[in-house]
């Protein structure tokens, strides 16, 4: 571990930070849509929401709805106002970001656009992360939406069309996770967290390359973020020195079935075992007899509302102590993808801990 | 201004920072176009390339290319190889970035990729000075492109239409600038700095916010983005107490002619005069008479390859000392458009000093 001059943190490894003050989780929010509501994640989410247009006009439009829901909760549960957010990260999937951009302009908060597909909790989380360690910021909101309707018409056909959809495609995810990261040594949050409601710190993040391993298929998108959520998993584990067990659980973002086989086995060719203590978002998040989604659930929101819905519950029961949270992304353009172009992959990891 | 408690940075009134290590510009580089290159700038550039594809294949492909090289350049000048680059950070205008993703895949370095429309080189600049200067990297390269074609097609039309365009309407930029960041203490480039060749720092930084005055015009985007870069100079002047002389140069991205008019009448309001010394990147790189742009110049590598090429070289000489360097972008898509919804724009300012 190399020591930077001002002490404010550890470069680890290629690509890993670990935080010499960790950030601390204020308040995490999860807006989810009815199927994700029917499904096995369905009571841990904040609101689910019936009405598909979050009451608006078009499918970007209800996705900037129910970003900007996700975010007003977010901070209300941190009992804080939208003035005590200094800069908001965020992110989605739509072209040029416009569900972030009408979403949350009434906020009126500084704002960081990243884009990393499906990925981007885990690079709003990592910006996030460094800009409250680092002393930027006392508190930052990261986040993030996707909407099955929008992506579906973006990325593949609309929805009129009625097309078929093949047994490796997945379900994008309609929901929106927001996180108030926060200095775990000066929040009011922090004087209320106790045994029965401890702390989650971020410790670190593994920031991810894009990695392309020249899969074509904008129908399995599971296949094409294995090799990025591999490279990153391993350069985890690489850097820090540390074994798969360390983690009580290793979660993708949204890898689904055929994925997750993949990641597993990419994983065994570095002699790393993760089968017993991986869990991917998109697999939890719909029932796979009931709701038919094929390969699971993806988009941004899937491993969003999983991570502040379900993963954040697990860790304040204790459940889980330490939980490496990596979103995959599936860097596809329908423009790209008509050209004939490959779909490369990317994945963030983000090193979470109770305390 | 309020001092953080790790004392590596200060957050200055509503949305500035002011580094305590500022990082270093350790080298920029810029690839043009053949338009570009004909135009008053031309001379600055590292690079004018006359084929509009690049060698590749589609305005994607081209920009891909384009980008890949503007990184390679940057990279080299500095002296370094890629492996010394601890991050990239990058975004372009193409839906879900795929100038970026296909461009820097090959450099297999780990990527937060943003999106901030034209004020992407701010936003990128922005976060690299936060890495260096918090001391989460030595070394990272920020960037960004963007290619008249490939903007025409996605935005507004292809160009075998031949549409005409209307006077307000501004002529994306064909080119890519990446800049190395590095840190100031600690650095080879810096023992070669001195009085003929000064080091160039980032001061510090003031996070735009999204602005939306309304407008729906997607051919007049300086009117969309003026109150944007409004919003962040004059932001800039009140978090830091200073008046807009502080400065040798305002420069805005690319409001063009029309824009520039109304930002400063903006800031009059607020009683700041910068008619004196504001400069806009797209009313530079154009010669208005012989080029026929109309409003000027738009586009990501509008202000990058201003920056790289022209500004850096005049704060070099030590014709200007202190720049604000304001890139602005209008956050639109084709989507978003379609549906009738206005443009809105953000702006970033990066505190450039010679030193």
């Amino acid at each position: 571990m190399q020591n930077q001059n001002n002490k404010s943190s550890k470069i680890v490894g290629k690509q890993s930070i670990i935080f010499t003050n960790p950030p601390e989780i204020l308040s995490g929010s999860s807006v989810a849509g009815k199927k994700e509501g029917e499904g096995p994640l369905g009571s841990f989410f904040d609101q689910v929401e019936e009405d598909p247009m979050f009451g608006g006009t078009t499918w970007e439009d209800a996705e900037s709805r129910l970003m900007k829901r996700a975010a007003e909760i977010a901070i209300e549960k941190a009992g804080l106002k939208n003035d005590d957010i200094r800069f908001l990260i965020g992110g989605d999937l739509l072209g040029q970001l416009i569900a972030t951009s009408f979403g949350i302009v009434d906020l009126q908060i500084p704002l960081f656009g990243v884009y990393g597909a499906c990925s981007t909790m885990g690079e709003s989380m990592a910006l996030g992360a460094i800009l409250v360690d680092g002393g930027y910021a006392d508190k930052v909101l990261a986040l993030t939406s996707s909407h099955f309707a929008g992506a579906e018409k973006q990325f593949r056909f609309p929805l009129g069309y009625g097309n078929q959809r093949p047994m490796a495609s997945s379900w994008t995810v309609t929901g929106s996770g927001a996180v108030v990261i926060g200095n775990s040594n000066n929040n009011s949050k922090n004087e209320q967290t106790n045994e029965e409601n401890p702390s989650i710190i971020i410790k670190g993040i593994t920031v991810g390359k894009i990695v392309d391993y020249g899969l074509k298929d904008s129908m399995n998108m599971g296949a094409c973020m294995a090799p990025a959520a591999y490279n990153t998993i391993s350069q985890n584990l690489k850097d820090l020195g540390i074994l798969p067990n360390h983690y009580d659980r290793i979660i993708t973002g949204d890898l689904g079935y055929v994925g997750k086989d993949i990641l597993i086995d990419l994983l065994k060719q570095d002699g790393y075992d993760i089968s017993s203590n991986h869990m991917d978002c998109g697999i939890e998040i719909f029932d796979k007899e009931s709701q038919d989604t094929h390969s699971g659930g993806s988009g941004c929101g899937c491993s969003a509302i999983t991570l502040t819905g379900y993963i954040f519950q697990k860790m304040r029961k204790h459940e889980w102590s330490r939980v490496l949270f990596v979103p995959t992304g599936a860097l596809l353009s329908q423009v790209s993808f008509n050209e004939g172009n490959s779909v490369p992959g990317i994945a963030h990891a983000i090193i979470l801990e109770v305390c």
